[in-house]
């Protein structure tokens, strides 16, 4: 097994394509997109103002390894500066290390 | 990155509104609901009987500072004592502490 | 709070069926499934072509103990010999340990 990192990308669904363009871009060999996801919390910029609302979001699962990590952490967070989202990384083992 | 805790609470739809008020109360800043979700499993307080079901199930996904971790799964098992559900923790890591 | 893993097993949808079956004949006790996935990725054993495609996905949640995860990846990976597919395994901690 294969030592790999998982990243979740939890967005507003109407931004979620900028993100998969920009994991393509960086060279994410593949990733999951999850919708019917709903979400409620502290809204992007303005977060300040604890302001928070339900709205709907996609779910982006990728896994990478460990020197993709920065990249699409701060694309992420720079595609998200004006909108809801958050961003997770945890560890995961794969075995067919070709994939990632 | 900041280390947090992710609580994945799968749970028979008509019950997640208990859960999610729950997480509201406690103080969870933010959750995520991913329906569309089925489940085959030991059904909650009927477990000794080793029966087994296809439900629909609701996924949420809670991502907390470690203090608060004992307050939600307590609380979620409380909530679930009569229904199927499981509570899962795992570690994750964060970029922006102030959202979780 | 019991240590188990956490097996995500993302497969084509009409693969699933096979997979959930697999997963009831080595003795996992139960299992999420989430439908409303797609992905993108490489593609089988088609990978050596780097051929991508965007395709339907199913995306299957199994926790059990480090004792059955071998064997789960093992038979996974025999069910997607010709289908796109990825197997990602962590670690989860459990509070009802006769569950999983």
């Amino acid at each position: 097994m294969w030592p790999k990192k998982r990243i979740e990308i939890i967005v507003e669904t109407p931004r979620s394509r900028a993100v998969t363009d920009m994991l393509e871009r960086v060279g994410a060999k593949g990733y999951t997109v999850i919708t019917g996801v709903t979400g409620r919390g502290a809204r992007g910029v303005r977060d300040d103002d604890h302001l928070t609302d339900v709205f709907r979001n996609t779910m982006i699962l990728v896994v990478v390894g460990e020197e993709l990590v920065e990249t699409i952490v701060a694309e992420t967070h720079r595609l998200l500066e004006h909108y809801a989202g958050i961003v997770l990384v945890s560890d995961v083992s794969v075995v067919r290390n070709d994939h990632f």
